[in-house]
């Protein structure tokens, strides 16, 4: 008799954007004329680059040759020209030496943090910051690293830890013990951003408890002071303690092209059930050739044009403009009475929810009177609650727009 | 302290194409001069088709437009026109009605035949044919469900239904209570198919046991006889019991493009631990979203044009180009004294090894002395040991050579 797995019965509701998306659906058919404006899930919104477009472009041409032909790609995912411009303009030029096979590229960082759980022993205890993106929880509770929910939706043997307005956002790293903490700055959803000190005392914990960071960088380009770190290997030591994700969805408007990368470096290690340390890099390494083929060439050629100068300045003016949005809800949803966090290094707005609200009440309202969809911070956690997270992944128009829809409507 | 998964440790050596990368580099390393010709991993080699090349450099531009800008996909990875196409080409045209959410569409079949344990219980007993694809064994034991190898390469807890030539490679059900079997037809490794018959008897066999096929049919496009059953769904009763996985990999050449689907039908369920009867298309499509972010938007337009009739006609001409293969590898062998199997409805030739070689030995032997890269058998599991595969996918003159070279060196 074929059984399920049952942690799969533990999964609290839907997961959060399809239920966003039913409740926009079931409006729209009431309200078919509304021009709903959507602030909600993380989308990009702006055009592919014209350097990407054209490298996409060639690529594809390339294909159709005999001689530009390419088939399954190299066993860590991804063609030199990718690797070498990751190494180059996302390390180097911050101080940090890597190696090519430190760099597994993927399709996402949605799946590279869903799956890095995989190489970890079922009995590892989690930390996650609460608000925190689903996937790193659910995840684990698809494993059956977890108990069941309780009524706040958290689930037994996960720590969480509360990232509020006392810590700015930004919890530091548990009294107790842990074994894999998921860390994601600049944060989504809070928008707030780790510092240099806050990561090196992370990085010191870890070492000192031989735990690992699953550190979240996809948000990484939206940093604007240069004095903030942008890869946690800026900090000395977190080679031995730290995996870290980056995505082109955000930085490049990839999320319809599919372009991300995990660093697994090679001086990192865990322990097996017999005390010897195993190199993590040779267990993902394992994981990747075995359950993954690689990125699309066309999609690789055109994550490469990224780091081609056309490319950086074209991103570089799409990053400019979703933060520019961003500053606009801030001020505009500030001078409106909103108390507003985040969207300075990062292209989310954290709101407080007026009027004493509730999350989903909040969502709803906005959608019904502003015909705004944005994000309930309860979707995020409990210590979500009362929060609602606004994006800046829209036309200025549109962010404009929504602003002054949300001031009439409250 | 961060634990690992110490289930990769019972992982035998590494991943079967990794192992000939290696020992083909070493080889051109010593013999700089050699013209290896590559017959071993199946990996297409003919360009993409020119509807498929201009459909990716339309969706390309399209990207770079603002009314044609795509960010993240539809819930279930896809979009409607790709889905139109494949439940009317790939099942309508064969008589088996399917609905738009029972096809989920992902980034390749070596994935999904990976990932869908993940919904069943860890208790559940798998079955697998001997010689098999790898990455159905290697992600049971990645996930804890056998034992340890022993020295066969045989793991714990798995059945392995030997295929050989008393059976034609096609094994029928077991006698033995199984949950999960994995079948493959057209098969990888050995070229055999299987008949309307050897499926009924299968379909039979599951619905008899509550047992649930994993129905591996990637190669479905190399059929030649329109009598053959191309899905298991044409099968009465087989919605009820069977996965199916189909591919655009060696169908159009996708290897380096990705596209691929898994059919979970809405009748399929599986049983929790309460009893309850559980939808295990429910059950994947929170696998899917929580874990996957969809198709690259030009792979889904060039993966939708393989349906259009340019399309179907220009990829037909690359699967009749290696079929063509496929008979000068089994004729030209088999004239020179080797005993040939398969290559009839599959791209794959399965061969005895001569003078009682060992499937390694053989493999070097051919590499060093022909110059022509094959696949050990054994590199499939224990049965395999004694055979080697050769496949189609290559050039009519590399064919022709590789098979010139075998004949001379042996």
């Amino acid at each position: 008799m074929a059984r399920i797995n049952d942690h799969y019965q533990k999964l609290q509701a839907g997961y959060l954007f399809p239920e966003i998306g039913r409740r926009v659906r079931a409006f729209q058919e009431r309200n078919p004329d509304a021009r709903v404006i959507r602030l909600g899930i993380g989308d990009v919104t702006l055009p592919l680059a014209p350097a990407v477009v054209d490298a996409m472009k060639g690529a594809a041409d390339e294909m159709g040759t005999p001689e530009g032909f390419r088939g399954y790609g190299p066993e860590l995912g991804a063609e030199a020209f990718l690797v070498d411009g990751i190494l180059e303009h996302d390390f180097r030029s911050r101080g940090v030496e890597l190696s090519s096979d430190e760099i597994f590229v993927s399709d996402g960082s949605k799946q590279d943090s869903g799956n890095i759980q995989e190489i970890f022993g079922q009995d590892c205890r989690v930390a996650v910051t609460d608000p925190v993106y689903p996937v790193y929880v659910d995840t684990n509770v698809m494993a059956g690293r977890t108990g069941t929910a309780d009524q706040q939706g958290r689930y037994g043997g996960i720590l969480y830890l509360r990232a509020d307005e006392s810590n700015g956002f930004v919890p530091g790293p548990p009294e107790e013990p842990v074994d894999l903490a998921y860390l994601c700055s600049p944060n989504n959803p809070t928008g707030a951003v780790a510092t240099r000190e806050g990561l090196a005392a992370w990085v010191a914990w870890a070492l000192e408890h031989d735990a690992v960071l699953i550190f979240d960088a996809a948000y990484d380009a939206f940093i604007q002071d240069p004095a903030l770190p942008r890869s946690i290997y800026e900090i000395d030591g977190a080679d031995r303690c730290a995996i870290e994700m980056r995505s082109f969805s955000k930085r490049a408007g990839f999320t319809g092209v599919r372009c991300a990368y995990t660093v697994v470096p090679k001086a990192l290690t865990g322990a097996a059930a017999n005390g010897e340390r195993v190199s993590l890099n040779a267990l993902w390494l394992r994981r990747h050739s075995t359950k993954f083929n690689g990125v699309p060439y066309v999609v690789q050629r055109a994550a490469a044009a990224v780091f081609s100068p056309e490319g950086r300045k074209q991103t570089g003016e799409q990053v400019a403009h979703y933060m520019a949005n961003a500053r606009l809800i801030r001020e505009g949803l500030g001078a409106a009475g909103f108390t507003c966090f985040g969207g300075e290094h990062a292209p989310y707005v954290w709101a407080r929810t007026p009027e004493g609200l509730s999350s989903w009440d909040c969502f709803d309202r906005i959608l019904a009177d502003a015909h705004v969809v944005t994000t309930p911070g309860s979707g995020f956690g409990s210590a979500g609650e009362g929060y609602f997270r606004i994006s800046a992944f829209n036309s200025r128009e549109n962010a404009e727009e929504a602003v002054a829809r949300i001031r009439k409507a409250f």
